[in-house]
């Protein structure tokens, strides 16, 4: 379906001559995703004739700076004045936040002059706020209108709201008292006081509070828009389900990021200069070198063992990877299990009588199957039955160490108030690694009678 | 702010008297997050009072078992009947897929007849797909009516849709052929039928697509909700942005769990079994201890040299350590970048000149990092300064390499029309072991002329 949709919009652009009412069912994504493909002058051509809102619309989805391009340096003065007016306030920011701050006057010198105080309202608040994300363009009426009213009065400015099935009740200071539908008003009597058929108590979310926060509530209360509030609990904005579906992703993102020990990117990964990507690894890498020292320092402390029985060393990486891999299991699933809120802190003893158990399971599988291995390389002399018994032993013990040390690292960061996620990958491996090795080389001293 | 509500709910349902005027003002989440705090004879006199609405969407939130004893074991039958009734298809679907079959029909008798028909329809769509999530309560009217015949046909059946915002469009046989919304509804002129304000191209899912596809379009296209439509091209049902959400989450908690070589979990870590948790880690550790036989088997076939420079050995968990961090890194950030359709299969050449870059900078920081910790290890003679040389150049080799097969592997495996998401850090870990001591051993026989 959407791949004959795609088409026929190409079809539709690329045909000998643009006529309007052909433009006017476009959806903006669609426009923004051909619109790079067409010649230039067919771009112009385009933007001017669709009408504004559609415009706006696709421009939204380009780069800061192709917008920029469009607005300030290509596009004629009119249609530019009508793109910016038609714009969401949201997304206007998003484009402004993304300009040097001598571009942003020239666009925002475009912009009509009663959006100007919303927009630098709007980007006052921090980056990754709930309020940062929000649209003032919303419905706000009064308790004591009748239902009646506010439809005459949504008739009136309806067409300039952005959230419009939701009717929010102030008092004379702005603050929020209460919420309706745009559905309760139809369906109440017209002479009704909005404060007969509203919801006192409105689930609200605080300007600076974090968007995650803000798109938790609106999943858990199933909610289709959140209003914003300041301290004094006054409406400062709303915050729509449908800006929160782009933090959920960008939140995983961050989160799978963070689970390999790459510092969140700002941007994506296309888009992401070379030298920042090297930026953002070289670090944990760094740090993880030098935490590998402690594995070096096991193997040499123990070098007569492993001058005594070389074959040892055959078994350092499945037994060290073994053990990383158990823990970057452990680790990632109470991590995740953390952020989605399936697990509390305080659940730790749950979670840790869990593992132990799963962790005995997956030490014994892989025990019995790593014995069999070391038998087989050993030989089946005594020598070769000890290699496999002292690599069993410690696939065993490695293993459901390893775990739990997965299992236990996202629980004492958050318990320290840092982020679990910082319980990566890597440095599970890494700190599975040394011990794995000083499991291993105790085990192999003892039962060789070496060391 | 939450937690200042969350104790008010408390305080209220834990007064010695429950009111039915304060809980009408309760919202479903908070009312399912305190209900099981609660005494049993509270929570029933708490479900009955309540309006079924919110009963109904509090126990939404609650497992399947719990929703079973309410409604058939422990609710008076009135309520349960007043509960079922306001209860929304698409979560009553969720209930029954979660029950036994006999327990099925101990729910459905006390469903409204008229709904037992659209919920066994619902029911009949595979798990996953755009219709198995959908409402079936939506408000479809007829190109010909005016704008005020929608109207009064809202204030007819508006209390029970809902998606309340959207109107969608059909013709005699169902076809979906337009849609508006309630706002454009309320801005036309009374008397103008649907057909001339309607947008007549609408995007709509196939009932049987993925529930992703389904989660991508809202989010590309910012709509509130995307109509569900058979092969016939007749609407089925509609899929809200909240109902999304949910989704979203649940994907990229999969992604997590791949990245990690667990098999994802049919449920949340919370309520997962001992034996599911290790059912699903099993597999792919085993699979990694039999991959992991190509890295002993390096070691067996250099143990010549590994005898004659015995403080190799103290840089095998540093080397291939590095190697799979590096590979990791750039795996997970591919896998992620093609997932979100950042990066497209066919651009791989760019990706690859990309990790190139990154990875001879990152080869070369790690490369001059170990070379010192040698240089250090190995004493300040000349045998010092060959281990030194001999890890620094073995670190580059090892990380660039690591580094390209990590990004590498995701594109191939999706080229094939596999999940990319199989290249998990452990995977890619086990392979940058093996390849890393190979580059390490063939230097370091060559270098100290060995072998």
């Amino acid at each position: 379906v959407m791949v004959d949709r795609r088409e026929r919009i190409e079809r539709l652009l690329q045909a000998e001559e643009l006529r309007r009412e052909d433009l006017e069912e476009l959806q903006p994504y669609d426009v923004a995703v051909v619109l790079p493909d067409l010649e230039p002058e067919r771009q112009i051509r385009l933007l001017i004739l669709l009408p504004p809102d559609v415009a706006a619309g696709a421009l939204e989805h380009l780069d800061a700076d192709d917008q920029y391009a469009f607005l300030v340096e290509r596009l004629p003065v009119n249609t530019t004045h009508a793109v910016l007016a038609a714009m969401s306030t949201a997304a206007l920011v998003d484009l402004l936040k993304a300009l040097h701050p001598r571009q942003q006057q020239a666009v925002l010198r475009l912009v009509p002059p009663a959006d100007v105080e919303d927009v630098r309202a709007l980007m006052a608040y921090p980056e990754g706020s709930a309020a940062s994300r929000m649209t003032t363009e919303y419905l706000a009426v009064r308790a004591q209108w009748s239902a009646d009213q506010v439809i005459r009065h949504f008739r009136h400015v309806g067409r300039d709201v952005e959230i419009a099935h939701y009717v929010y009740v102030v008092d004379r200071a702005g603050k929020l008292i209460g919420v309706t539908s745009l559905r309760d008003v139809l369906l109440a009597e017209p002479e009704m006081p909005v404060a007969d058929f509203m919801h006192a108590s409105v689930v609200s979310v605080q300007a600076t509070a974090d968007q995650e926060e803000a798109a938790r509530i609106l999943r858990d209360y199933d909610f289709g828009a959140l209003p914003v509030v300041d301290a004094e609990e006054r409406l400062v904005g709303v915050l729509g389900v449908d800006d929160v579906l782009d933090v959920a992703e960008e939140e995983a993102t961050e989160d799978i990021q963070k689970g390999a020990s790459v510092v969140p990117l700002d941007t994506t990964y296309s888009r992401a200069s070379v030298w920042s990507l090297y930026y953002r690894r070289v670090g944990w890498l760094a740090i993880l070198v030098l935490l590998n020292l402690f594995s070096s320092a096991v193997i040499a402390a123990y070098s007569s063992t492993l001058a005594a029985v070389l074959s040892l060393a055959f078994f350092i990486p499945l037994l060290i990877g073994s053990g990383g891999n158990a823990g970057s299991q452990s680790a990632t699933l109470m991590i995740r299990a953390l952020a989605t809120q399936d697990v509390r802190p305080s659940q730790w003893a749950t979670a840790f009588a869990k593992e132990v158990a799963v962790g005995a399971l997956l030490g014994l599988t892989l025990g019995a199957l790593s014995a069999l291995l070391g038998v087989f390389r050993g030989g089946w002399g005594e020598a070769g039955w000890t290699l496999g018994l002292v690599v069993g032993i410690t696939m065993v013990a490695i293993v459901v160490v390893a775990n739990l040390i997965g299992m236990t690292l996202p629980f004492l960061l958050s318990r320290f108030k840092l982020d679990p996620a910082v319980a990566s990958s890597p440095l599970i491996t890494t700190i599975a690694d040394a011990t794995g090795l000083l499991i291993y080389f105790s085990i192999a001293a003892w039962l060789f009678g070496i060391g």
